[in-house]
């Protein structure tokens, strides 16, 4: 069995991590935060002081963490992935990043033999915890095929898209459409409320037709509880689509739709509210409309 | 069994009344072109000339009208149902228009002792065939009760919101849902056919995950598959709408997300593609990013 390193333990890393522990893989694992760490080694993994060490240790690395900089800062800086890696080894970023920064780190591990995996996933912290993660694949077939057990241990509906990138650029669409959807929802309940009806009668009726949708029944229940603790932070659902709009924009793409609701997610944000789930979108559309 | 008037025999209507037909009700017709009442003549149920004689003939009648003028005319105006109707009988309008004028005819008929039901549906011409639409009702409890049996040859989602208004409310609310969902797959669909991916691939991969809804199901395989033919055209939709938006302004409700879709919907039938599918919009992103 392959030994694998994994890093960044948060929301989603420690349920995929703990996971993999149970599986029965050895795990040799690094965070920011200690608390983490320590749940991970009284699971049975061993911990690390850096990613280098991390790759030192390892044959598959994993990461799981917030932003296209901090991968870049884990592969490619000081005391770095690339430093600890020997050819064979094989990389897998599970973090949701620009394409463009998963081709950069990409290439330059196949300059020291080391293949890449890009795999963002969907599904929250509940499907990390449960293991049924819809995890989105770049990956050349080889790599794949090695990395295939670990994705069947974190999730469920595992596809690979193309090459390297395609994984990303997955993601980017699925957020695309978490998006716009949640804004409908949020739309919707705030009309629904406005004229006095009933919201938990709106949505059982919306989701027995075309409007149906994974996310009117988990984000409008939410928005029914008024409940608007994550689940997925507007901040981070934010930067995903920062990164959404600037590879948009890079390629030359318009996606009106996504840039309006990036920009409600500013006013969230604005307001003390980018800690609350996405779907906090329904409180600023009752607040445009003073409701 | 009671005596069903139908007015609207359309995409919708024709479906809808045939399946009554077939489920043993006596049906009298009526409807602008000739060919349906034909076909529905010939399946067995009888034609009248105006909808005044489809009152008098009938205990209850349906209608299935594209917008709120209709309707209006149908009932109020010249040789309208209100001139046929007896007290006790029963109308229900299964168009979808503006909650306004629904709550008007409400009140003119309730005054000659006519009880009015509003019950949209939603599901398509693909539902309306197969009797599995949804059905979104605004009545009280007895005319809700006396009108069950019909929506359960019709219909399989049936859902009492509320009083008179409340039906046509719920399907403002799935208007919003459905424009803002649609969007949100063209922008995605746009985003992943500039960069090359396999849309198949990308639509099986959002499926599995919170993108999920049926819209991604069906408009997204409609795109993929370069199919714009009607399903749900663009200028019915964008009529809806509007009949959302006036109804928001009207209640003091901002939906800057539909308002959107709404303009863009406007950009489509403004180059005469009104007569495609709604999943058009994926046409429009297309041409704003130059592909």
């Amino acid at each position: 069995m392959e030994k694998i390193g994994f890093i960044g333990l948060g929301l989603m890393g420690k349920p995929m991590s703990l996971n993999l522990v149970k599986a029965g893989y050895s795990l040799v694992v690094h965070s920011r935060s200690q608390g983490p760490v320590d749940e991970l080694v009284a699971a049975g993994a061993v911990a690390a002081r850096t990613p280098k060490e991390v790759a030192e240790e390892s044959d598959i690395v994993i990461t799981v963490l917030p932003d296209s900089p901090d991968v870049e800062k884990v592969v490619l800086g000081e005391n770095g992935l690339v430093a600890g890696f020997s050819a064979g080894d094989l990389f897998i970023d599970m973090s949701t990043i620009e394409p463009k920064v998963t081709l950069e780190i990409h290439s330059a591990l196949s300059e020291i033999g080391v293949d890449a995996i890009d795999a963002p996933v969907s599904g929250g912290d509940i499907g990390a915890q449960q293991g049924i993660l819809s995890i989105m694949v770049g990956a050349s077939e080889s790599a794949f095929s090695r990395a295939l057990p670990l994705f069947e241990v974190m999730g469920k509906n595992i596809v690979r898209i193309g090459e390297a990138g395609a994984g990303q650029t997955t993601k980017a669409c699925n957020q695309i459409l978490v998006a716009q959807t949640i804004q409908g929802v949020a739309e919707a309940m705030t009309l629904a409320k406005k004229c006095g009806i009933d919201l938990t009668k709106v949505r059982n009726a919306l989701l027995g037709g075309f409007a149906q949708s994974r996310i009117l029944e988990v984000h409008g229940q939410k928005i029914i509880d008024r409940n608007f603790e994550p689940g997925f932070k507007t901040e981070l659902h934010r930067k995903d689509l920062n990164i959404v709009l600037q590879t948009a924009r890079a390629l030359g793409v318009s996606l009106p739709g996504t840039a309006l609701v990036a920009e409600n997610m500013n006013a969230l944000i604005a307001q003390g509210l980018g800690k609350k789930d996405n779907s906090a979108l329904a409180l600023l559309c009752e607040q445009l409309s003073n409701i």
